[in-house]
C-alpha cells in the first residue's frame, strides 16, 4: 500500500556539481504543486543531524535554476556513518512529521540514503549529482555535462596561443579512478595527447605521439592528464617529458575546483529539472529506495542497491579512446 | 560486395549548425587515417555542381572543432533538384574518382542525398547535422545542444534584468514548424510561459498565468515565443498583450540567427566527432544510403528513407510541456 | 564644517546596469568598515517613499559582486518628482536618522537626488551607473563596457553564421538618442556598417557600401542599427534593403533588454567597486551634491550641477567612426 | 622631412595576448586603404631573419578580430639580438623595399625595435601588446584587460563550490614581477586575500585574515597568489597554511596560460583597432621610434626611449590595495 506522504525534505551531499540547484527547484515546487509541505536540509546529513532543516516555498527557488553550486550547501557528514547519528536524524525528521526524502549526490549520498531507508523506513528517493558520471542507472549524472563544457572552454583558450612556438601543454583535469572527464574533453577540445588512470600509457608512448605530431606539422600540443593515473599530477608529467624532450617548452595548467562550478549547461539544466520532477513523483506516488536516473530520452528507476552495485563503475569507453587516436592525427 | 571506397568527399547543406566543423574534421582525418584521399565540396551541393571540390588533409581541418559554422559553407541549391544538376555534380565527382560521400545536413540534405544515391550508385552516408532535433534515427541531431546553450545564455541576462517594475520579457526562438527549441529552452531557463507552433494557449490563458504568477510574488515573467506560433512573432503577441494587460512594460528580444552560431558546446563536439567518425568508417565498411545517429549511449545506422519517413517528425514532449507548468509556479 | 555622517542609505534608480550590485557591495562595506549604519532602499526612490528602507550588514552583499542587475531593484518614481513625495521620503530617512545617500543611476536619477539635496540638506553623492556612457565627469559609466561584451558576443556568433550565401545580418542595438554602443561594438565586432541617430546614412549609401564590400568578396555583411537611428528599426531597413537589393536574404536580429543584463566584465566590477568606495569616503569626508567618476585611471569628484549640465551629451566620436569605415574595407 | 613610406610590414614579437589580431587587422587594412603594400612576418622578428615574410591584403585579415593569439605567431629571437642576426633582417626588409615596421609586443619586443631602427633607420612604431600592462605611455596595454576577464571568470565557478565547508581555495594567477593581474583581478572577484610579489604578507597575517573571516561568517574564502610572491606558487602556500590551519581543506588552482588566450574583450578589440589605426597613420605621416598608447581616452605617442624608461614600471597601486582589504570585509 501506498505511503500517504505529506512532508519532504531534500539536500544536496557530497562534491557539488552544476544543476543541483535546478534540481531543488524543481523537487521544492512539484512537491508544492501536489500540496506537499517542502523542507531543506542544509549541508546535507549535517543538516539532519544539526536540525538545520528549513521550510521551502515556492519562492525559495526562484532565481536559482541558473545558479552552479547548491543553495543548501553540501558537506561530508562522519557523524551520519553512525547509528547515533543516523538516530539524531531520524528524530528531527519525525519532529517535522517529514516522511520523504529526496537525496541529491553520488556513490557516497546513496550508501547513506540507503541504510538510512533501511533502517528507519523512511522513503528515499536519490538523484544522481555528481560530475564524475559514475553511477548505475542514468546515462549521465547530473553536473557531468557542464564540467566538460568548462574544460573545453578552458582548453579553447590555451590553444589560442598554443599555436606557436614548440610548446606543450599539459592541463590536469579531475578524476582520480575514473578517465571519463579526461577522455571526453579530449575528444571535445582535440587534445594530441590523454593520460588517463584506466590505462598506462608509458612517457616514451606519449613522447613518439608527441614527436609524430611534429613532424606533421601540428601547429600544437596540449595534453591531458586525469589527477589519478600513474605518473602523478600534470606538473610531474611535463618535468619528465621536459627531461626527455629537452627543447621543448612545457607549461602547466590544473584547473582543480573550478570544473565542480559555473552556471549549468542546458542540458543539466533539463536533466536537473526532470530528476528532480520525477524523484519527488515517484515519492509522492509511493516509490523508495529508488534512484531516479536518464536512459536515452526517458527518465526511469533504479533500485538504490543496483545503483551501488559496481555495475556503473565508469568502464572506460575503449571506442572513444580509439577515436581519440584516429582523429588526433 | 563490398566496394572498394578510394576518395571519398564531404559536404554541410542546408542551414549550418554548430559542431558541423568537429564533424568535417572527424570524416577528413578518419579517411585520411585509413588510407583515403579526402576531397570537400564548397557550399554544399552547389561545390559538386561548380566542381568547386578541394583535397583536404590532416591540416586542413586543424584548429576547427571549436569553431561555429562550416568552414565548407553551405548553400542551397536548386540545380540539384533537377536531373541536369545532378547530372553535372556526379561527372564532377567521376572525373576525381570521388566514390564515397558524406553529407552532413537536415532533411533537404538527405532527400537530395537520397535521390542522388538511388540514381548515380555513389554511396552515400548521411549525418544529422541540423539545431531543429528532427530527424528520426538520432536521439540528438548536431547542433540542437549548442543553440539550446544559446538561447538560455541570453534570457539568463535578461532575467537579470527582469527583476523589477511591472515587465513583461518576450523572446522569440526559432521553430517554423517545431516547438523543439522553445520547450526545451523554457524548461533550462526557468520562463514563466511557452508559446509553441504545436499548441493553440490563447491569449487569455497567456494572461492568466502571467496574473496568477504576479499574485505569488513572482518576481519577473518572460515569455518564450517560437516563431513559428499562431499569434506572429513577440511583436505581435507583445502588442496584444499589452492592450489587455495595460499596466505592463512589455520588452522584446528577437534572437534570430545567433541561435544557429557559437562556439558548439562539448556535447555537440563530441556527437560531431563519433558522427564522422562513424560516417567514414560505414562508407568504408561498405555501406551507403544511410544515416548514422546516435540511440542512446551509442551510434547506429538508419537508412535515409527511414530517416526521412515523418517517423522523426518533432512529437512534442507532452510530459516536458506539462513539467513546464509545474515547475514555472 | 564638516557633518558627522552615521547612517547611510544606498539606492538603484534607472535603467539597471551591469556592475551596480558590486558598486552596493562596495558603498555597504566601505560604510561599516568606518563604523556607519548602512541601510538600502528597495526600488529607487520609490522605496524611500514606501519606508522599504532595509539595513544592510558585510554580509548582506557577499555573493553579489558577479550579479547582473541590482539587488536593490530599480524601478521609475513620479511621485518623487513631487514635493509631496520628496517630503514623505524624507521623513522615512529621518525617522532612521539617515543623514548620507549614495544613488547610482543615470542624469534622471541625479535630476532628483539634486532636487532632493537642495530642498532637505541631505548629504547625496551620485555614482554614474548606466549602459549609455552620457554624464559628464566620468570617461566611463558603470554597465557600457559590459553592455559592449555582451553586444559583440551575440555579433561573434551571428558571424558564424553569415559567412556563406548572399546574406546581410541586421542587428539592431540601444541607443535612442545616442549611437555610443553601436559605434563601439562596431568597431569591436568588425561590422560592415552601422547606422546610427547622430548621422544621416542614407539607404543608398548603404547599399553602395554593401555592394563594395561584395566586389572586394567580403565572406558576410552584418549591419549594425541603433534602435534610434532614422529609419526606424532593424526590420524596417531590413525591408526598405530587401526592396532595393532583392537578391539578398536578409535577417534580423533585436537584442533588446538583454545587453542590460549578464555578469558585469571586469572592467564594471573595479569600477563599480571604485566608485561605490569613492562615493563613501566622500560623504564620510563631508562631502555632498557631487558625482563621483573616472578620469583617466583616477577617481574624481564632478558636482552634480556639471554632471546634468549636458556637457556630458554623448559627442559622436567621429575619429571612431572614420576609423569604422576604413576598417572595414 | 618626411619619408614617403611605400610598404609597411607587421610582427608580433614575446608572449602572445588577446587583441593582437585586431591590431594586425587594423594595421593592414589601414595601410591599404592609404595605397602601401602591407606584409606580415611570421613568427615576430625570426620571421625577419628567415625571410618569413608574406604580403597581406584587406581579406588576409578577415574574420579574426575575434580571435585571441596571433596570426603572425610569435617566437623568442636569440639571433636577433647579434648584429648578424638583424643585418640579414634588414637585408630581407630591403629585398622586398619594406620601409615602415610596426611591432606589437612588449618591452623585449621594443627593446628590439629600437635598436633596429637606430641602427638601419628603418621607421619603426612600436604598439604595447602584453598581458602585463607594464609599458609606460600607455593606461592601457593590448589584453590586460581580457586577462583580467579571463581570470575572474575561473574565480566565479570556484565561489559557486567554495560557498560550504570550510574550505580555502588557492588561485594562482601571471606575474612573475607585477602584481598588476592578481590585485585587479582579487578586487574584481572579491578574493578575501591577495598575495603579490610587491607585498610581504606574512603567512601570519594571511591566516589572521582569513580566521577573521571566518568569525563574520564569510561563506568562502578565496586567495589570489601571483606566480611571483615570495612563498613560491599557490601548492606551496596551500601546504603551509594547512599546516597551521589544519582543519582547512585547501584546494588549488593554477590557472597558467589560458589567461594568455581567449577571444578578447570589447576593450581590448577596440583598443587593438585604435592602435593598429595609429600605428599605420604615424608611419605614414613620417612618426618613427615611437609608441602608440592610449592616454585616458585619446591615443598618444611616446618615444621608445620614454616607452622602456622603467617610468612604465607598475607601481602597485596602493589605493586599490587597501580598497580590496575594506571590500574583502
Amino acid at each position: 500500500m501506498k505511503p500517504n506522504i505529506k512532508n519532504i525534505a531534500v539536500l544536496t551531499s557530497g562534491g557539488d556539481a552544476p544543476g543541483m540547484n535546478a534540481c531543488i527547484r524543481a523537487v521544492v515546487r512539484t512537491g508544492i504543486y501536489h500540496g506537499k509541505n517542502m523542507f531543506g536540509a542544509v549541508q546535507g546529513y549535517q543538516g539532519l543531524i544539526n536540525n538545520n532543516i528549513i521550510p521551502m516555498n515556492a519562492r525559495s527557488v526562484s532565481n536559482i535554476l541558473h545558479m552552479g553550486g547548491t543553495i543548501l550547501k553540501t558537506a561530508r557528514c562522519l557523524e551520519f556513518k553512525e547509528d547515533a547519528g543516523m538516530e539524531i536524524a531520524f528524530k528531527n525528521l519525525q519532529e517535522k512529521e517529514i516522511d520523504g526524502l529526496v537525496v541529491i549526490g553520488g556513490d557516497g549520498t546513496f550508501t547513506g540514503a540507503k541504510r538510512f531507508g533501511e533502517k528507519f523506513g523512511i522513503n528515499v528517493i536519490g538523484v544522481p549529482g555528481t560530475i564524475d558520471n559514475d553511477l548505475y542507472g542514468s546515462d549521465f549524472t547530473l553536473g557531468y555535462d557542464t564540467a566538460i563544457n568548462t574544460v573545453i572552454e578552458a582548453i579553447d583558450k590555451i590553444r589560442d596561443t598554443a599555436d606557436s612556438h614548440d610548446r606543450l601543454f599539459f592541463v590536469e583535469v579531475m578524476g582520480r579512478d575514473s578517465g571519463c572527464i579526461a577522455l571526453r574533453s579530449a575528444i571535445a577540445s582535440g587534445a594530441e595527447a590523454v593520460l588517463l588512470p584506466e590505462r598506462e600509457t608509458s612517457l616514451k608512448e606519449l613522447i613518439t605521439k608527441l614527436k609524430a605530431g611534429a613532424s606533421t606539422k601540428k601547429s600544437s600540443s596540449i595534453v591531458i592528464v586525469s589527477e589519478g593515473n600513474k605518473y602523478g599530477g600534470a606538473y610531474d608529467i611535463a618535468k619528465a617529458v621536459k627531461r626527455k624532450f629537452t627543447h621543448y617548452d612545457t607549461k602547466v595548467t590544473i584547473l582543480g575546483h573550478l570544473q565542480r562550478g559555473g552556471s549549468p549547461s542546458g542540458f543539466d539544466r533539463i536533466l536537473g529539472s526532470r530528476l528532480g520532477f520525477a524523484a519527488t513523483n515517484a515519492l509522492i506516488a509511493g516509490e523508495s529506495m529508488k534512484m531516479v536516473g536518464l536512459k536515452g530520452n526517458k527518465i526511469g528507476l533504479t533500485s538504490l542497491s543496483e545503483a551501488l552495485s559496481g555495475l556503473g563503475n565508469y568502464k572506460l569507453e575503449d571506442d572513444l579512446l580509439e577515436m581519440t587516436h584516429v582523429l588526433s592525427i
